[in-house]
């Protein structure tokens, strides 16, 4: 590079940082019976119930003046943050750029062009987005490969931000989860259970770091007076593993068919200690916390949705599916492509022999929808 | 969409019009030894030759003051139409960056950042691209799939505009070509030869109108005293096929192949008939007479370049693999991917016994190196 000046922060920016986790972070790809577009209904339920709640935040709150300012010939950028392969996203993108033109039509504005960029990990399989592309959409479209945590976009160039079902995944596992002398170490488990409080304070803490990250460069990228809107799977305050499940204690059920498998000798015991999910599931209060920590945004709208998608998890074979493909990368990474589909015949088995998972009424996992605005600096 | 009132230059953009024969203008994908990648270092040859002249007219030509007008955060914007999987790209897109930023060094302007849009149609392999992003760029990356000769970007956003080997793709086969009541009716060839004089003319007023259409749609991206630099293959005023040969006689070659292949019953002969090539291969002159009718651009240089890269085609399997990689789409939709072997086997054995096409040296196929500059309005 000689001496050219280069700015660090796009220099080796999110390709470098995370490569590794990042790279099996994808949803599984195509549209196959094993796709994510086949095994994501649930996560398609709780879009339906927030769209009338963004339609309504863009009629009151956005700023229309900051579309405009700084910005002579008048586009309006829209982002969704974790798109995968798109077919939950193109919905919302849709809805999002009819809110905006409906409430400009009655402003004395000219009608902005629309620019949706889509991002997810590298990985992602960007292919089968731009080929399902809706061809009566409102904008064009751009994919923006790389790390949310960074920065992406060019300074305050985005209008609205979207995120769903994405910041749950950590940038890493918190390193005192694996190691053995800590008080924190997480032996034999694959994600945090709750009885061990140093192993949930490190997810946390890991948790808010990454968050804090998202909301940094988002800062960065958004105009003032500009909206983000994402929604996040959590867990209520309180609810009962004895009578109830959510999103951790499904894993968890996932975590103990790897167990069996280790004692039947079907993989190493030190494989399995050493596996941890990237995932933390917030309560509304820890989201709360670390969202009023932020200089730049302002909470607009923090509510706790009902996901009527869980009902299309009805059967075990559906929810074992609908793990597999968020999973599959990171399980076939860590234990190989052959245990892939024991794991799954054993994990729907215990699925069915189970009085709590059979009924998604018990289904306490909640999905917090939050509205934030870039603060006008 | 109700009452929306949708602005008619996106709905249905690029996705619409010339669907079906644009999805077939992608390259081979991957990274294997059929795929595009792996046969390209002809197209790279020329790539090498152009870096130090669009090295040098960013230096002299480039207006730096352009770049921070109606851009008070000053990121500098730069695409390429027709990137294919991105690594006959990338080269050129860090050479860019460093020359601007290099410029910008000496100003008094903040070095901005650069963002880099990397343009094919919706079916070319954005995942292998996304994958193969160097590490050490100096802009962050996203893909815009899309027909160029549309509006793929937001207005006077674009500040270099880079085409290689694209432009030479025709939206659309004349009609008048496949049509055997027309005096320009292309029966039994693949593509114009020359002794029609109807057919060469009908292939060259598509030319023009797609690159009109290209530099249209530029004109309304790209902002005043921005740069657009484009490498087109196109032909000599005069060669001798006897003893020379060039793009057209090796794609007539292969059309006397599937000619054969008729004869010996392996296709129909109508399909034959019914097969044409969606490419032009200009003339010096010619290109220059429809860049000159342009009122948004001017013309900063126009030369062309002497092609290292046909020594990398010596052998006939190479030239046969170069050619495969770029048509193996359209002719699998056409043909039937059961006949392709057999044609490149065909084309090879051909190659071979031709006096004309052992030696590279014969190859007097040219490349066209235009820059040319936006005109402020």
């Amino acid at each position: 590079m000689g001496s050219i000046n280069i700015r660090p922060h796009f220099q080796n920016r999110a390709l470098l940082k995370h490569t590794h986790t990042q790279s099996l972070y994808a949803m599984n790809a195509g549209d196959g019976p094993l796709s994510y577009v086949q095994n994501s209904s649930y996560q398609r339920g709780i879009i339906d119930v927030a769209k009338p709640i963004i339609e309504q935040e863009i009629a009151t709150k956005l700023d229309i003046k900051q579309i405009y300012s700084n910005n002579p010939n008048g586009f309006c950028t829209i982002a969704d943050f974790g798109c995968s392969t798109g077919h939950n996203s193109f919905p919302v993108m849709q809805l999002i750029t009819q809110a905006i033109n409906r409430k400009l039509e009655y402003s004395s504005h000219k009608i902005p062009e629309f620019h949706v960029y889509f991002n997810d990990v590298v990985t992602n399989d960007f292919n089968t987005l731009f080929s399902s592309l809706p061809r009566d959409r409102l904008y064009s479209a751009a994919a923006v490969p790389g790390d949310f945590h960074g920065r992406l976009l060019p300074e305050h160039s985005l209008h609205f931000g979207y995120s769903a079902w994405s910041l749950q995944w950590l940038t890493e596992i918190p390193k005192v989860v694996a190691d053995r002398d800590s008080p924190a170490w997480n032996k034999g488990e694959i994600l945090y259970r709750g009885d061990i409080k140093e192993v949930c304070e490190a997810y946390l803490e890991q948790y808010s770091r990454d968050i804090e990250s998202f909301l940094k460069s988002r800062a960065v990228e958004m105009v003032g007076g500009g909206l983000i809107a994402f929604l996040v799977p959590g867990v209520p305050e309180f609810w009962n593993p004895e009578i109830e499940y959510s999103f951790p204690s499904g894993l968890n059920l996932l975590g103990s068919c790897l167990i069996d498998m280790a004692k039947q000798g079907r993989l190493s015991k030190p494989k399995v200690d050493s596996f941890n999910l990237p995932f933390y599931f917030t309560t509304q209060q820890q989201l709360k916390a670390i969202l009023e920590r932020s200089h730049s945004f302002s909470i607009e709208r923090m509510e706790i949705l009902d996901n009527p998608g869980k009902y299309t998890l009805a059967s075990a074979n559906a929810r074992a599916a609908f793990f597999r493909a968020g999973l599959e990368r990171m399980l076939t990474n860590h234990f190989g492509s052959e245990i892939i589909d024991e794991l799954f015949d054993l994990y729907t088995k215990k699925l069915i022999a189970s009085p709590v998972f059979v009924n998604p009424d018990n289904d306490k996992s909640i999905v917090i929808l939050v509205v934030l605005k870039r603060k006008i600096d």
